[in-house]
């Protein structure tokens, strides 16, 4: 199970259909937050995301509407258990988050954050705010074995762990190396820049990745606005997609003032064709 | 206009169907939020109520969950004006509101808070934690004229401001009292208790009232639980309602255990038959 399901994607005022920022990662066993705007706990039970199991929350740019559902989240989890699972939270504001024994508060800085099971998450820098940060979801390799040519080369049974363990195994056939039965799976890769203006960061960061949330608060003629306000257009988001080589663009953190969003699907396609316009809700799976 | 909406009916952990406590006054031109949990700008939004309009915010006891919704009401109101429209916060702890030059925060206490244009709001002492209160909206009493008695005396036109401004007036036919052909409509009043454990200070503030509002967290079976926790259960809501003579009784603060609320219904009802369960969204015109 690797999903993405947006559970907040209005741009600072939130609307009737859309709430504050919030992204939710479901890998595997793991649940992890990308900002949490107000509302957030209640939109992981809308979405049926779960809000008890969070293990992570990763707090983008230190700018209320993507930070304010952490505190009535905690509020929760501290009300319905006696002892709520350990939970990470990295933000980059000093901010006291009283009376919660169970979480452990780390500032979100550049370069490796968190690493889970099977992935790990880190932070770069990105042009918004002070302290603002993008954030990338690495899935670890996978090594897969070509079973028939393994097979065909006498390697069965115990051989697997034991090639795997030493690099090589000697068999009556002669010796074989791990590579020659087994190939490397690289992992799958999910960036989401928060809130920027564009930014070549984000072209390194997403550089093949199989998801890029990039924001795209405007139309590509406010472009000049979004400047101003260093938040980026559609059409700034399709191309930094397509420099990055990114297989799907999910385009979020947009303003209230499109109810319709045909005008930013249109511009960003013509650009970059896999793109969708997320909304609360959405699910993405990887 | 004057109408009570149930923004938000939830007691501490929010459901998809229940948002965090939250009540709007809507009186003539005016309008008033009895609590302000997390989401309660998002409700304004979804039941038509309209967040730029709000005069005064009242907040009954210090808990986040009736509270942290201001945060990001006032952010949004920043920014969706260059000049908001003034607003008076009132909240029973020390809490920095930074940046937001259009509020006046004053401190929650028993007694008169706030003046309307034709009506009041007043606060008295509940039990729940240290700094609880309950809400009294009072409207102000109505001078009404008997138009038929006036004119069969010779009251017309100016002579209606006349007897207003002296309380008599002289006529061909005599002299005439303003208490001769008018009489006084008492105000419509409404009482809110916030979190309280049943009350005696609420049947006196609740005396009459058109519409009680009064949390109801448990149902009967709970009350220990209730006791323990400085909750009401519902029969202990319609009692005090029935000890006060209110004409209605409105149930919120509803324990997120109760997907169907029809025992809530059933139990207060055989005390106070004029019960409603309030859920969100629900106006009640008086």
């Amino acid at each position: 199970m690797f999903c993405v399901t947006f559970l907040g994607t209005s741009a600072g005022t939130p609307t009737i259909e859309r709430g504050m920022p919030a992204i939710a990662i479901k890998y595997e066993g793991e649940l992890l937050l990308w900002d949490c705007g107000e509302g957030t706990q209640r939109q992981l039970m809308r979405y049926k995301v779960g809000y008890g199991s969070v293990n992570a929350i990763f707090i983008t740019h230190p700018h209320l509407d993507h930070y304010l559902g952490v505190f009535g989240l905690l509020e929760t989890l501290k009300m319905s258990s006696p002892s709520p699972k350990p939970l990470d939270i990295f933000i980059p504001k000093n901010i006291e988050f009283q009376n919660y024994p169970f979480i452990k508060l780390s500032k979100m800085k550049k370069g490796l954050l968190y690493l889970g099971k099977d992935f790990m998450v880190s932070a770069y820098p990105v042009k918004h705010c002070s302290g603002s940060y993008g954030l990338i979801f690495e899935e670890n390799e996978k090594l897969k074995f070509n079973e028939e040519k393994a097979h065909g080369l006498g390697i069965k049974g115990k051989l697997f762990k034991e090639i795997q363990k030493k690099g090589m195994v000697k068999t009556p056939k002669g010796k074989i190396l791990l590579g020659d039965i087994s190939w490397k799976k690289p992992g799958r890769k999910i960036v989401y820049t928060g809130d920027c203006a564009p930014d070549s960061n984000t072209i390194e960061a997403a550089r093949g990745a199989d998801l890029l949330i990039h924001e795209g608060t405007f139309e590509a003629s406010m472009k000049e606005e979004a400047a101003e306000r260093l938040h980026s257009t559609v059409e700034d988001a399709a191309l930094i997609a397509k420099k990055a080589g990114a297989k799907k663009l999910a385009i979020t953190h947009v303003s209230c003032r499109y109810t319709n969003t045909s005008i930013l699907l249109e511009e960003s396609q013509n650009i970059f064709p896999n793109t969708i316009i997320a909304k609360d809700g959405l699910e993405v799976i990887l």
